[in-house]
């Protein structure tokens, strides 16, 4: 047995016991006549104790020869500590030792196995071993595995029924960026690794199964921004026999569980807000609502005038800074090359100060009035004191740029507070997006959401306009899930594929299966997926999912701890029935 | 709101309530004046009515117009049975409908979705939407539902973290089995899916995160035995700070609780047996032990009298089948048959029964006496009126063929009750395998089992003799689990790795990190992984692993659902940086 009890059990009720510990010599403190050496394990940190008086000199000389990270089991007797340490919880007691085994010796690590390392992302990636040993990350991991149990909980007594669904499957029509697997077995063939199980929780809605939930992983192959992972996981939720009302309530409630089971934090009613209204008013279709800032459109009291910039605008739109008046010309300035990096994009910025005596100072005094001035303030809702922040040019890059905006002030004003939480539903997403590079309309959400009500024939006229029954659960500025209600109809998603472009015979080679579905009794069905990520890392008060995956890979889909992915075999490559055909 | 009730919650407590029903048509009865529709869904059946009396014509006629699996709903009256139905839950209440929607229509489906279908395995595969909504297929996943909740919930009360461990891993030693995954940001390069997570969930002990588990999926490209997939589920579980007792301890207790809270069957204290008794008691190392027919070996009684076969083979060994005394000339010679088939592979076999009167008949008496005889019964455990069966040759081989006598005689005999659960622990494995193809040793379990204590030396002079701390779990003749205590140190590994023809090169490509890691205070660990899949078919009493998959791939690694794996485009190939070779 090597252990009695862990490094975070002991208290002063255990005076007197003979105990044996294991762990990880986190430091060794030598006074000459009197040692101590922290142990510590996943569960905590325990004093042990060496004396000249009490310990033999053979032992005394083994405890001050542990370097950092030795593994070692101790025997020994639990006694009261001289001087408490009130900052752990095995701070009232120390452990005499009698007996002191090393079961493994550690080169110095790398880095330091503390709250707050001397390690670089890089190393700690190289070594995640020994990063997973400090408590914030194993703290991260631990909370994760909480998250999960609570949404397995919180589902499956709801009646869902968690399906595991393939990871070899066929290529999609976002298959660009699938993964692909060849096929020893059927040579010349590739299975694709699913970027969501989308498809097959479709089928198992066909199937009866009218509740499915499946914590799991997906794929995508695309080149990775910041905070993305090539695998990914969802906690994937569909139900049949329901309408839009039926998923906002159930999944409404998860989250108000996990809110409150997590965090203790209660939660009314999330508010719900429509696609376009998150546009106009936060530039963003998931909106940091924790704060207000709320965008005011200036285009009817900004343009006409004089200023041909905004004249020759989409949109001319501000926000109000909070005591931003204060801002001295320096801070401005910097404020306006902020929005003009390239990252953000405006051309430039205009601002109003609003004064304390009631007057505005604006950079545009020469086309403006004061009376002019003081509408901007009240369709932005700025106060006296307040700076207002203005805008313009073509509507989306204009929001976006705005929005982006927003929310640096907002950070740089505290306002951004992790232990707040602010749920947010979107919905009433459009069904299309135009992608202006290639002029064609995709699905927003995937080809499967189902257009609103009597939008269908919208398609040929105004297809931009349909709206789709989708939503999206925001929380603090991150979409944290989305959904739709789906087409369980044959010939309402033919005409759905083909206004994406799929002639007949691509729509019946990718999702023939689907459509032949639908053709024996599909009900009607939607769902929702969470980024569990995401949803993990916001919830533990954090920005970066990387913090909450044990073994991330980096920004170039590369795991640098296994040196993955690697060259092969040319033998392999051989069975598998390819040819290497590198581009140079 | 499509429903206000499922279709398996009514009862007389709901009578004159007005209801919503959604659901499926499993069966119309028209008779003229009335019409019965069995609305089904995943919960039960109702019953719905339609009389002349009380409802429309158009909607009598719309009743009688409903086919098989099209999705209606409802909205009607609870009300009281005349004939009441005991075999349905709902069976003593009917619903008067006044309102009846077509959802959607179903073509007739290929097959009928009955507990017993008409459908064969191939059509049921390739519709398996429809084969879902079937009560025995249903169930099964449901069931595989709980067996995991119930699996996680143990783990996680007893301190386990689930930790999810990358799918895109780096090729491993049993690589000529892994499924490859090009990389398009690493053109060239390629990722491995895991055959199991071993090496990060030693890494996970490394880290500190002493207890953990994980559901995960695995995936192997190899030839598939019937009822294996390429994609197969893992209970995944590591330790630290423990010993082979601890590991069997948790794992114990694991696999009764399930046994208790999923079957309600109560097991004692497992029984444990060495590999090298298996062998010899069972010819195998999973025996079942739901029954008897133990092998007597009969070397020393058998040989060194006249018969020939006997004297020239390695081992002769019988089992005594109950009561096969009674058997026909004819039905012994089927039995030879039996085993003389290529899958079995004896050349002939010996038999001996043991008649009612005391006297012994045998197909070999020329060369052996009555006493001879005596002495093959008391060493066989045969009794009076049972049959001796004697098999002999190259032990491995005899071994094998005997077991397979042993299961194939306990089936006939109704010996392998489905009820009956007998789990047992087979310790002490062999650490090397001997590939007689080749003349190398192979790890038995994995590369990375420890020896027994003081064994390491053995190594070089008599690899096959070193015993691993190594064990499985079997349960009615199935491994369900196995694991070991790891090789926890560089040097030990170093030496295991040579012994299993790594060079140091190979070595440090595909374990380096490994290795690496074992340098900074590696604890002591071991583990066992458990086959979800065959543990929730044996404790779901059945046999076939795929009836307990939702989407299972066939024999030739097919999803003939959707047809993957399939081709793909030129375009994607040629971005990943390979050209398909074809061998023809």
């Amino acid at each position: 047995m090597y252990r009695s009890h862990t490094n975070g059990e002991l208290r002063l009720s255990h005076i007197n016991e003979e105990v044996t510990l294991s762990g990880w010599v986190q430091k060794v403190r030598d006074k000459g006549f009197m040692v101590w050496v922290d142990l510590r394990d996943r569960y905590g940190i325990t004093q042990l104790i060496f004396d000249e008086e009490r310990t033999p000199k053979e032992m005394m000389e083994k405890a001050t020869s542990l370097g950092r990270e030795f593994v070692i089991q101790v025997k020994g007797t639990v006694i009261e500590r001289q001087s408490k340490n009130k900052n752990i919880e095995t701070g009232n007691i120390e452990i005499l030792v009698s007996e002191l085994t090393v079961l493994n010796t550690s080169l110095t690590p790398p880095f330091t196995i503390e709250d707050n390392t001397d390690g670089g992302e890089d190393i700690r990636m190289k070594y995640r071993y020994l990063d997973i040993r400090r408590n914030p990350v194993k703290n991260n991991l631990m909370f994760r595995h909480k998250v999960t149990m609570e949404v397995r909980k919180y589902l499956s007594d709801g009646g869902f029924i968690e399906v595991e669904t393939p990871y070899l499957i066929k290529s999609t029509p976002e298959g660009a960026r699938d993964f692909v697997v060849p096929s020893r077995m059927n040579e010349g063939q590739f299975y694709a690794l699913p970027q969501s199980p989308q498809t097959f929780k479709q089928l198992l809605m066909v199937g009866g199964m009218d509740k499915y939930f499946q914590i799991v992983k997906c794929f995508r192959d695309e080149d990775l921004r910041a905070d993305r992972q090539p695998e990914f996981t969802q906690i994937d939720c569909e139900m049949a026999f329901i309408e839009q009302e039926d998923i906002l309530t159930v999944f409404e409630g998860l989250t108000r569980y996990l809110l409150k089971e997590i965090k203790g934090v209660e939660v009314a009613k999330f508010p719900r807000m429509q696609y376009d209204d998150a546009m106009k008013l936060y530039g963003n279709d998931k909106p940091d609502i924790r704060f207000g800032m709320e965008f005011g459109e200036l285009n009817e009291l900004a343009k006409h005038k004089d200023f041909k910039i905004f004249n020759d605008a989409e949109l001319v739109v501000g926000i109000a800074v909070p005591n931003g008046a204060s801002y001295t010309r320096k801070e401005i300035d910097k404020l306006i090359d902020w929005v003009r990096r390239p990252q953000v994009g405006a051309l430039g910025m205009i601002y109003v100060k609003c004064n304390e005596d009631g007057s505005f100072k604006s950079s545009v005094d020469k086309f403006y009035t004061q009376e002019d001035l003081a509408k901007w303030a009240e369709k932005t809702g700025a106060k006296v004191g307040d700076l207002i922040c203005v805008l313009s040019g073509e509507t989306n890059k204009v929001r976006a740029q705005l929005s982006a905006l927003r929310m640096e002030l907002a950070e740089r004003l505290g306002l951004r507070d992790p232990n707040v939480f602010a749920p947010l539903w979107v919905v009433d997403f459009p069904l299309l997006e135009l992608d202006e590079e290639t002029g064609h309309y995709h699905a927003m959400h995937h080809p499967f959401t189902s257009p609103k009500p009597g939008q269908l024939e919208l398609l040929d006229t105004k297809p931009g306009e349909v709206k789709a029954n989708a939503y999206d659960l925001v929380l603090n500025g991150n979409e944290i899930g989305g959904g739709s209600i789906r087409i369980h109809d044959k010939k309402t998603q033919a005409i759905m594929l083909k206004h994406l472009g799929f002639s007949d015979e691509e729509a019946t080679a990718q999702f023939g299966f689907l459509m032949d579905a639908f053709e024996y009794g599909a009900p009607p069905h939607g769902g929702i997926a969470f980024g569990l990520d995401r949803l993990v890392a916001i919830l533990g008060g954090q920005e970066t999912i990387r913090d909450f995956i044990a073994f991330p890979k980096n920004n170039s889909g590369r795991d640098v701890m296994i040196d993955a992915p690697a060259a092969i075999d040319a033998e392999q490559l051989e069975e598998l029935g390819l040819k290497l055909d590198l581009k140079g």
